[in-house]
C-alpha cells in the first residue's frame, strides 16, 4: 500500500507521466521551522543529470508545498506536497509496448491489476520516490533540531569494487580466531563520514581510490550499453536508546521494510549482517563499557546499534543492495506478452547505475523510521513518567538513570 | 507493537516465564478444517531438544485451541491459542541480575520500558515464536489446500560453511562474463526439496556432505562454550502472480520485514540478493519465456519470484542471516548496569547454534506473508471483475488471460 | 488521523487558505472508468453559494487528478487529486485572533499542537470534507457499477421541523402497544428517494411541505443572525448481506466513526436509532420472509439493513444530526484567549444552515465505509471459495446458498 | 475486525461455549501495579445473575492474567488474559437450529462466514464483551492513576422511561427562546456521579424516583416474555485538553465507533446530541470564561466536552442507545433458512433487559479510548516539546500556556 508510518504517516502518488508525484505526511510535530528548501536540497540529491555517472534527463523537481505550514512553521496538520512532472515525454517507451522487460515490473504490474500505464511498471518507476524523499527531508529536519540527529548514506561498492570495510584474514574455516573484524579505517567513517564528503564523489563513495575505480566501472557498463548494480551503506548518529516496537516491528524490521521497499533493491543487513552469522559468539557479542557520562556502552558494534530489535545508543549502520538496473540498451532475447520470442532493445537514456542517486532515498527511508519509532517510544515515556515510582521490584528490574534514553 | 498483517493479523503475547505464551489469529478464512495436530507438527520442529546439536529441554509445547473453530472447521473468528509454559525455571537465571548480558536484549528491555522481567529480555525470548510458528500453520494449511503452494525452508550455512549454490568464477572485477551464476543442483534442490528430505538431518540442512561439517562445526562450538549462527534459505512454490502491495508493501519489503523481526536476525536476501548487485543488467535481467500453458515464464530466476514488489510466479527463495547466540557460557569481560567491570558466565543449557529451530519459523512467517499479500490481492481481483471489461485501451495496456493469477 | 479505511484507503490535506485541498485515495479497483467530471458533480453539491440558504461564496472546486489514471480508466494505483484555495482572503477572519470563537476549534487547536493557523481551526474548517467528497464519488462510481448500490441522502430535519416519519402513538409508558411505528409514506421515501428528487428542494428535503417549513426557519434565522442545526438521513439500498467486520469493525460502528469525523456532528443512529430502545422486542425484531427470489428477507426493518455489526441486504438508512452552525454574526459575549471578557461578533459570510450542503459529504462518507467493507468481505469469501466443501458440520452451520451475497 | 486502537491496542477472541474468551492488550504503559482485582472488578459488575432483573446465570468469570506483568507491574510487553467458559450448555441454543432467530446474527453470521456456531451468531454473544471489559479496566487504571481520570456510566432510560435531564419548554418552533436545556440537577449529576452511587440501584440508574419505575417497567417485559431496551450515559471527568487526532479520527468519532461496536447498540450523542440539531447557535455555542486557576473554560457544555473533535478539558459525556434484546421467550412468526414459515419460541434464560450490565462495557470502551489518544497526543506533545521556541509567528497563533493540557 502506499502508506508508511503508524504516527509518522507518508502516503505517496505517482508514476513517470501522470501530472504530478507527491505525498502527505501526517503527524508531523507542529512547531517546526520548514521552507521548501529544506525539501528541495533533497530531492535535488537525488535527481538525476548531475555527473556524466547518470542519466542526462534534468526533472527540476521543484517541490510545492500544498498545506500544513504557516509563515514557514509546521501546524501540525497533514502536509501535502507535490513536484510536476515536466519531463513526460510517454512515447519515449511506445516499442516496447509489445514486450514485458526482462526484470522490469511490466509484466507483473499488468498481472496485479489487469491493466497497466502505458509507460510501463507504473508506480515501479523511480520517479515515485520523489515523495519519499521530501517526507524524509521533513523527518530528518526535525530529528536534527530535536536530537541531533545525523543521517548519513554512501556508496559502499559498485558491482564487486567496493570500501575495504573488514580487516582481511585467511578463510579458515576450522579457525575461529581468524574472523574478519571491522577495520579501524571503515569504524572511523562510520563515526565521521559527513553528506559534504560523500558529495564531493560523484559516485558518492567517500573513499578516494574506490571512487575512482566506481567510476570507471560504471563507464564499462555505460560503454557496453550494459547496468550495474551496488550497494548504500548508511550510519545514523546520535540516536536515543529504547526505539523499536518488538515483537514484529522490532527496530531493524521496520527499518529493513523500509529499505526493501525502495525499488531495485535485494537484501539488507543490519549491523555485521551476513557476516555475523560467521563470527562466533564470543567475539561477536559486543562487551558493555561505561562511558564517560556514565551510561552504558559498548566496546564494538556488531549489533549495528540494535539488540533485541530495540536501540541502544550506539551508531546505527546498515547495508542496502541494489540490483544492475533492468533498463538496458543492449538487445535482449525475450517473448511479447503473447509468447512470441523476439528481440527487445530499450530506447532513450537510462543510468547504468542507479545508486548514487539511492544515496538519498536511503536517507529519507532511515528518516522516516526513526521519527516514527520515536513519536511511538516518546509517548510510552511519557505516559511511563506519570505513574508513582515502582518500590516493590527488585533494583535489577528497574532502571534508575541514563543519558542516551529517548 | 505484536501485531503482525493486515487482513490475516497474527497478534502474540508472552515471554519465557509468565502462564503462558500465544496468539490470536483474526481474519483466518471460515470452513478450513483445522485441528491442534496441524499446529502441533510445525511446534514440535520448533521446540528445542530433539538432537544433540540442540538444548535438552524439553518444552513439549503443547497447542490449546481456545475459539475460532467448532467441530475441527475454522468458523472465520479470531482464533485464540496458547501454550503453556511448564518449564519456567525463573532462577537458573539469577546470577545475571547484576549484568546486561552482551548482545542481548537485557539492556536495552530497561532503556525501553524502564523496568524489565527478572529473566531478561522479556519477548526476546525465542520461546515468543511459538504464537508465530502456530499462526503460520494455519496460514500454510490454507496456502496447501487452497493454492497448492509449498514453504519449504533448510540450514543453508553455518559459520562459514554453506551449501554449495555457485558456479565458482575468478573474481576477476574487470570481466564482467565471469560472474557466478547459480548452480544446476542448487537451483535443482530450490525446486524440489521437501520438509521431510530437511527433517532427515539433525542440521536441517538436506545436503549430505555439508550437514556433516556443519555437524561437527557445531559440536566443537558446544565443546569451546562458544556459539556459532547461519542462514536459513527458503523458498515458496506455486505462489500465483501478482501478489505485493506497492509501493510500500511489496512482497519482498513484506518479507524482509516479517523475517528481520525474528530474534538474532541480521539479514535478508531476497533472489539474487547480494550477488546481484555484482551480476551485469544484461545477466541479471531473467528473460521471458512462454510455458507449456501458455503463460509467461522466466528462463533465469535472478528476481527470486519478485519483480516490481508483485510476485511472477516464479518460485520465491530468500535467505536469512541468524547471528551466533549471545548466550554463551564462557566468560565475557563486560560491566554491571552501574557500570562496575566485571566477568560474566551464563549459567544453564544454551543452543550453541540455532539455526535448525529457526526452520519452522521462517516457514512461519513466510506463510503468514504469503496468506496476507493473498487475501489482499483477492480482494481486489474480486473487486475489478465485477467491473464491465475496458474497451477503450490500447491492447498492451490491458490483460486478457493469464494462468498464475491469484 | 488523516487517513480512513483499511484496503480502500482515504487520505486528505488541507485547510481553508492554504495552497489546495486534495487526497490521495489508495486501494481503487484498476480497471474503472474514472473522469473528472464523476467527482464534480458531487463536489458542487456541496460548494456553498448554490441558493439564498447557503453563503454566497463560490469557490469553483474544480478537482484536478494528479494520477492513477490514463485515458480514463483507474490504474489501480493511487489517485492523487487535488482542488485549488482560489478564494483564500485570510483577512476577513483577522478580527478573531483575539478570541477563541465559542464553540469553534480555535481554541483546542492550539491547545492540542501549540499552535494554530491564523483563520482558526485548521483542519476543523469544513473546506476540508472536499478530499472526502471527491473520495467518495468515485467509490459511488463503482459501487453503482459493480453491484448497482444507491446512495441517497437528504435533509431529514432544520431545527425542529422535521419530515414526519412515524405514526403518532400516544406517549404511553405502560401500554406497549402504543408504540410509534415507521411510517407507509416515510419507508416509501427511504425506498425510493433519488438525489434527483432531494435537489428540486434548496433544504434538500424531499418533502414539500416540510421543505417550505425549514425554508422559512433557516430564513429566521439568517435573519436573527443566528443559525439552525438539523440531521440528514441517508439510505443505502442494494448492499450486499455479510459486509461488516466484527467485533469492532462492525457495519454500524464503522459508519458511525465515518459519519460523527464530519465536522458539526452530535449523533449517529442506525435504524431505529435511539427510537429503538423504546420499542419492545417483541416487536421491534424483523421476522424474516422468503422473498420471491428464494433468499430471505424481513418484513420490518428496524435493524436498518443490519444485524450482528453485519448487513442483512435490507436498506441501509442512518440518520446524523448536525449542531448549529458555531459562526454567528450576532455578537456573543465570551473571553480572549488570556481571559479578558469581551464581545465577539463573526464578520463575513456564514451558512446559518449547514445541513443542505452535508447531504453529499454523508453520502460520501457512506461509499467510502460500503466500499472498503465490500473490498475486506470480498477478500474473504473469495479465500473460502477456493476450500475444499465442508462435509462433516451439521446443515444448519453450513449455508447452501444466498442470492445477496457480495 | 478484532482489534481496536493504534498504541494501545486491544485485540479479543471468543463466543460462548468455546474454551475461553480473552484479550491480548498491546501498549499498556510499562510501570503500572496491576493485580487480577483491578480487572475483576469491572467483570464482576459485567457478569450476569446479580439481581432479579438480569438473567440468573452465574458464570463467574474469573480473569486470568498469562503475561506482561512480573511481580503485579506491567512490564510494557502485551497482557495476555483470559476468562474460561465454564457454562458451556450449547444444547439449551438446539431447537433453534433450523431458524435465523429475528435480530439476532444467526443469518449474518452465516451469510458472511457462510458457517457459522453452533449456538448461533458466534461473536456477537454479550460474551464477547468480557475481553473489552477487561482491557477497560486497565486503562482505567492507569488514567486513575496518571491523571485522575473518572469516567462512570449509568443508566438513563430504560424504555420511554427516563432520568429527568432538560428543563421542559413547549414545543414551539417558531419560538427560538424556547428550547429546552440541560437541567441544573442533570448537570449536577453528571459532575458528581460515582460508581458507587450507581451500583446501589438493581438498574443502575442513579435516580432513585426513575430507577423504581424502571424496575418495573423491567419486571413488566419479563413477565410479558418480553424484553426492552434503554440508554446508557456516560461521563468523564478530568480529562486533559487536546486528546483527538482530526480530521478521521476526532475524538467524538472515535468514541462513538467504540461504542457502536458493543452488541445491540443503536445510537450515539455526543454532548448535546440530536437536542444541539435543534438549539439554535446563539444559544448553544458555550461561552469561554476564565477559570479560577487561569485557564480557559466554558459556562455551558452543550459541546459534550470537544470542540473540532478534540476534548477542551471540559467534562466529556455521551449517551449510548441499545436495542431491545432481540432473544425473547414469547413465540415468533418466522421463517426457517430455507424459507419454511413458522413459530420461534426461544427456550432458556435471557436478560428482559440488558443496559444495567451494559453500564460497565460502556465505561471500558470509554477507557479505551482515552487511553489510545492520550498516547498518541503525549507523543505529539512531547516531539514538540524538544524544538526551538517559535518566535516569528504572531502572539495569537501560539499557545503559551494551560493547565489542562496533556
Amino acid at each position: 500500500m502506499s502508506t508508511f508510518g503508524k504516527l509518522f504517516r507518508v502516503t505517496t502518488y505517482g508514476e513517470s507521466h501522470c501530472a504530478s508525484v507527491g505525498a502527505i505526511i501526517d503527524g508531523c510535530p507542529p512547531g517546526l521551522e520548514l521552507s521548501p528548501a529544506d525539501i528541495q536540497v533533497q530531492l535535488s540529491r537525488r535527481r538525476p543529470g548531475q555527473s556524466n555517472l547518470t542519466t542526462p534527463r534534468d526533472e527540476k523537481d521543484l517541490v510545492h508545498l500544498q498545506s500544513g505550514t504557516e509563515r514557514g512553521v509546521t501546524l501540525g496538520t497533514p502536509i501535502g506536497l507535490l513536484v510536476k512532472n515536466e519531463d513526460q515525454r510517454p512515447h519515449d517507451y511506445s516499442e516496447t509496448d509489445l514486450y514485458p522487460r526482462p526484470s522490469h515490473a511490466d509484466y507483473t504490474y499488468l498481472e496485479k491489476y489487469g491493466i497497466k500505464a502505458s509507460s510501463g511498471g507504473g508506480r515501479s518507476s523511480a520517479r515515485e520516490t520523489i515523495g519519499r524523499v521530501a517526507a524524509g527531508a521533513i523527518a530528518e529536519k526535525y530529528l536534527k533540531l530535536a536530537y541531533g540527529i545525523e543521517i548519513v548514506a554512501f556508496v559502499s561498492s559498485v558491482g564487486k569494487i567496493q570500501i575495504p570495510s573488514t580487516v582481511a584474514s585467511p578463510d579458515d574455516v576450522d579457525n575461529d580466531d581468524a574472523q574478519d573484524a571491522l577495520s579501524e579505517e571503515f569504524r572511523k567513517l562510520l563515526g565521521t563520514v559527513t553528506r559534504q564528503e560523500v558529495d564531493k564523489y560523484p559516485t558518492r563513495c567517500p573513499h578516494s581510490e574506490t571512487s575512482e575505480r566506481m567510476t570507471k566501472r560504471i563507464i564499462r557498463a555505460k560503454e557496453a550499453q550494459d547496468s550495474i548494480g551496488g550497494t548504500v551503506t548508511c550510519v545514523i548518529r546520535h540516536v536515543p536508546s529504547g526505539l523499536g516496537e518488538p515483537v514484529f516491528d522490532k527496530f531493524e524490521a521496520t527499518l529493513g521494510h523500509a529499505m526493501l521497499s525502495i525499488p531495485a533493491t535485494k537484501g539488507f543487513e543490519i549491523g555485521s549482517g551476513f557476516k555475523g552469522t560467521e563470527v562466533p559468539g564470543s567475539k561477536h557479542n559486543d562487551p558493555f563499557v561505561r562511558r564517560a557520562d556514565g551510561s552504558l556502552g559498548t566496546t564494538t558494534n556488531w549489533s549495528g546499534g540494535i539488540q533485541g530489535g530495540i536501540t541502544n545508543g550506539e551508531d546505527i549502520y546498515f547495508r542496502v543492495g541494489f540490483k544492475s538496473p533492468a533498463t538496458i540498451s543492449q538487445a535482449q532475447q525475450t517473448v511479447q506478452y503473447d509468447g512470441t520470442p523476439g528481440e527487445l532493445a530499450a530506447r532513450g537514456r537510462h543510468d547504468p547505475c542507479v545508486v548514487p542517486r539511492a544515496v538519498p532515498i536511503v536517507e529519507a527511508m532511515a528518516a522516516i523510521v526513526v521519527m516514527d519509532q520515536l513519536l511511538i517510544q516518546n509517548s510510552r515515556k511519557t505516559a511511563a513518567s506519570l505513574l508513582p515510582p515502582i518500590t516493590t521490584l527488585p533494583p535489577s528490574m528497574v532502571r534508575t538513570k541514563s543519558s542516551h534514553a529517548a
